[in-house]
């Protein structure tokens, strides 16, 4: 990759847009290859993981988002690629021509606030977000802040990379809340596409002990994943799930328990799974009106000293961390490609739900 | 006071028990004086203050206590004196005949749970509770573990020690799990017993900023007490309270909220005036059925990285910080001397909301 | 200040520049006003102290730089002023035109390295320095990074601010690194420009107890600045030093020690000095070949689980903290306002030890 | 076991003690098995591991301890046994006749002082240490505080037991103090009967990346035991080895570096191989008089803000940690299984060098 491969750099680049926000559906449209501005870079992008929140991004459900996403909107937040052009100051980064990006569901942090100060830039208060702010990673070129793309290691290949910058940091940075330390016991509470990374990192990564949660079909998931016990919940009601997990446990409960669901139920239980000093983190959002964690009383959290915090998307060092677990082999995921083309019907099967592992766009 | 000051201990000693617990009741008696049995020490005492917890003991309406309290017992947990005799092995502590010490809360801790391991021993998984599990201090002469009596310093008269060894330690316990810093804007909800106290350790100990929340009728305390700025809750609303806060707060709220109430709605306000990373503390415990923090939804938590935890009373060491801050001015509180003989007025008051300042009983 | 202040703004502007760099001269020229690049701002600049390090820089005596001042540098790294107009890009700070703003010692941090990614520009890898790198603070008009200059709270004079920016924030780093807690006991050895700014700061401003350190000279300052005892170490060898400050804080010993000078003696007792688990904090940089701290032995380190750490120049967010310090009256330092003609004699009074107090030059 | 198995306990057991301390000399003799005093539980003892400290006490070459090695002592600090009495008071501890338990260096902590309100039993003020203050491990019988001997997990075997019981603890504790993250990168420097176990720990247990720096005798043994990457020391020299150890850690050292030898040399080059904000842990007490560490010079630590920080035995906590990480298999060392008369032997092959791996002698 050489300093005049921007003479390569074509005028029009194809790209899926959101056509009709608030529908399922997808169009792929020609669009302008964008010109990289004060501090960012250009990217050819290979590949891009289709994530969840792209599908509350285009159909408006995402309630947590300030206005509704615009037709034409080029959605997407996990892309991988190589950098074809620095904007003029880019170069102070660091980055080079053809190096290996990817860009994250944050897709700039102000650099200026208080979490961008403490080192927090996912919690920026001025972010902008891939595929719904600012044109995303479903699109052959795409544009990042040099200080801000995440460079991907040599060892890790681009399609086993996307998926990592959204589901694998945010796990990273849960546990890293959580105050586990090597040895101790972790509730992960939820076996998905979030839960089955936060299994990986906490047993092969962390040291952590590993206690799944899930129903039954998951078990082997959950297993693979080098969770040390699962629990089928299916097969307890509250209080003799609680006695089960502390049977497991030195008869004190867990250190810490990773809500990694969205079902209100598992937040309702954490509580009462913890130790003394023990932390709940939570990630999984529960759709509908805010409720209340249900052991989240004063007292209950009182008499143990327990601790309940939130985590979001993790920052711009787990970013990196979390692909150098994936290089080293530590986080794995399964997936499957899929072409630019077939967005819609991939989008289709997540809704039905029938979508089985990861996928990844191999972008032309 | 010399060695052979043990030649002047009686055989019997006045005390006052409780003869009809669950009722408004105390009697005073004769008992015997204890004798300090391994690593124990004799304590003459000269003071014990009276909390609101004594008469929840009392009365058997402190629903977390395990039992109902026995006819005959000797209550109080903030109890001053000397020690006037060691029992076999409490030499190695380093305390000596004449020491004055201070009994609290807890009476004893086990230092071999997980807790103790930690350095928590106010959280000790098999603690005794003085004037519940063990005769307290109402009355001339009460044991203690010579390890766990808290040495009074000197310059601190021992009417004035009594009530930190509850109150003030468990605020200084409450604020060091707030993890705010010199500087930052720490929210005090609830300007009673426990509040006035938290603001004096807050402002003049620890640095920190200090909003006090309360009824109007507590704005010249909490002033006195160290609070920069004073809001009267039954001036705003929810939303406008929140406003305000933030407004004092350069837009972004406090960095730490504790709750010294035990009011539901204390807590349904408290989450909403955290800025990114907050943390709130709980300390008071609402009374009835356990009801969860209401802003205490994952989504609120997870947006802006909130934490939470609970604070109970306090470790030893925490207890000798709180009296050396008490020594040196920082912490004062109001207080009227009663007798022994007026103890069951003492508590009627109370029970009536009519007590005015803390009461210390001058023992005979 | 209104947005069409900018065409006020003249072409041309007074600086003093380092015409002879290596000897204490300066001269005052006639320069450009530089013109905002993306993402900066344009200062008037109407303060600028005049630190120690600053002659470092002039007479290439500051060994840790990397290369020699140039001739026709612009010296100065403690400026305050007020934005006159904002580069492409600026606005995304939330700075606007007449904001007072102040320059630091690192004049841009670089976003992008690991320093950055956790909060510590100050350290930044790629930091850049004012009155070296870049065109300092002696002149009228300087640029800045809108993301890296500080605001300036409105209750504080800029000719207060100026010195905050290098020496308070600097303490205030050096405070946070030693771990001290409200009520501990920290030793500040040298009580000059840097050590009567630490003990304001700790003691006024964080709660701790302060034992200064000096000869018998500085006794009445480190009282004023709060100190609760002041040791002359003239009248002490360092074994009967040590007794002494052990005997101050109740036989152990000192939580923390903070050198602020840069006599290697300083270093060689602070280890001594301190309790178990206790921090040494190293600010001030001997002169001379690098000499090991005589206490940093691994075996004494090791019976009182010790630690050492070093401090640099603190973060952006510390600096916001140390100027919200000053302005609330905790921070006061002494100074005498100069013109920039007199800048090369303050330089010569400095050199030989004859300033009182700091220098603040007011720019026409 | 049960409780009548007092019946079976002896009046007499067999002891090796030291009977001409300065030499390496010990003596098999019948003592009285001694009495559990009060909160005492009196040990059968089946294994004790022979360490080097032994040796130093044995020979009075040991120079921290505070008086000569008196004739007649009992020797011997990692002994695994079960109890057979619980002396007065025992019992609140949770333990039962037939559990098995250990003895540790620190056989007794006064949970009096403030490293031990720290949770610091390790560095107790007021520590007493096995073989040396109190009879230790070499004998058939032995006491302990039942709040101080630490429980041996059902799964590991008492052979396996004995040595976690001080080498083990000790890398643990050191390991937690090197505030290292999954991930990061730790040099183990000295891969001896400390080493090999940090590597072991650090690699399999926590998540660390270890590079593992020794003679070349000792690469197999680095590796085995879980090192990334091994550096033969001999091969470089300081410079050389700087460069070698950041171009394995992205060209930024190392995160942690924890000496492990008692090597002058190797703390005289750990400093240089850490990356910004990292932490230098001392472990190995070189012999002779203290010598400050090489690279330990203020203005090395402020550049960087490293850290140093000295690490002892290791508490109760950690103790019951390496216990377990051991019985899931992630410590193991080499031993031999020695008779209680071949102790002397044991002793003269330790002095020359000679033995291989650990030695735990089997108890009658």
């Amino acid at each position: 990759m050489a300093a005049n491969d921007t003479v390569n750099i074509p005028q029009k680049q194809k790209a899926a847009i959101y056509d009709e926000p608030g529908k399922v559906s997808t169009k792929v449209v020609e669009l302008d290859v964008p010109e990289p501005g004060n501090g960012q870079v250009l990217i050819k992008l290979t590949h891009s993981g289709v994530c969840h929140s792209d599908y509350g991004v285009m159909t408006n459900t995402w309630r947590t988002l300030p206005y509704p996403t615009q037709p034409g909107q080029v959605g997407g937040h996990e892309g991988v690629g190589h950098i074809v052009k620095l904007g003029p100051g880019a170069e102070t980064s660091g980055l080079k021509l053809g190096d290996r990006v990817g860009v994250k569901w944050v897709s700039k942090a102000c650099t200026s606030c208080q979490a961008c100060f403490a080192g927090a830039d996912g919690c920026c208060f001025n972010q902008q977000i891939s595929g719904y702010y600012t044109p995303g990673t479903f699109q052959q070129y795409t544009l990042g802040p040099a200080n801000y793309v995440t460079p991907i290691p040599d060892s890790l290949s681009s399609v086993e990379a996307a998926p990592m910058l959204c589901a694998g940091v945010t796990m990273l940075s849960a546990l890293n809340r959580s105050k586990a330390l090597p040895g101790q016991w972790v509730v992960i509470s939820g076996i998905g596409g979030l839960g089955h990374l936060a299994c990986q990192l906490a047993s092969k990564g962390m040291g952590f002990r590993v206690i799944a949660i899930d129903h039954g079909s998951k078990e082997e998931l959950a297993k693979q994943s080098g969770a040390e016990h699962f629990i089928d919940f299916t097969k307890f009601d509250k209080a003799t799930l609680t006695e089960h997990v502390k049977a497991l446990t030195d008869g004190l409960g867990a250190h810490a328990v990773v809500v990694c669901t969205a079902a209100n139920a598992a937040y309702g239980q954490a509580v009462q799974l913890l130790r003394f000093n023990g932390t709940l983190v939570c990630v999984g959002i529960p759709e509908g009106d805010f409720v209340a964690i249900s052991g989240a009383a004063p007292g209950i959290l009182i008499a143990k000293q327990l601790n309940i915090t939130g985590s979001a998307v993790g920052n711009r060092q787990e970013a990196m961390q979390t692909l150098d677990f994936a290089a080293r082999g530590v986080l794995k995921t399964h997936y499957q490609t899929k072409k630019l083309e077939d967005l819609t019907s991939v989008f289709e099967q997540m809704e039905k739900g029938q979508l089985q592992g990861r996928v990844v766009l191999e972008l032309p």
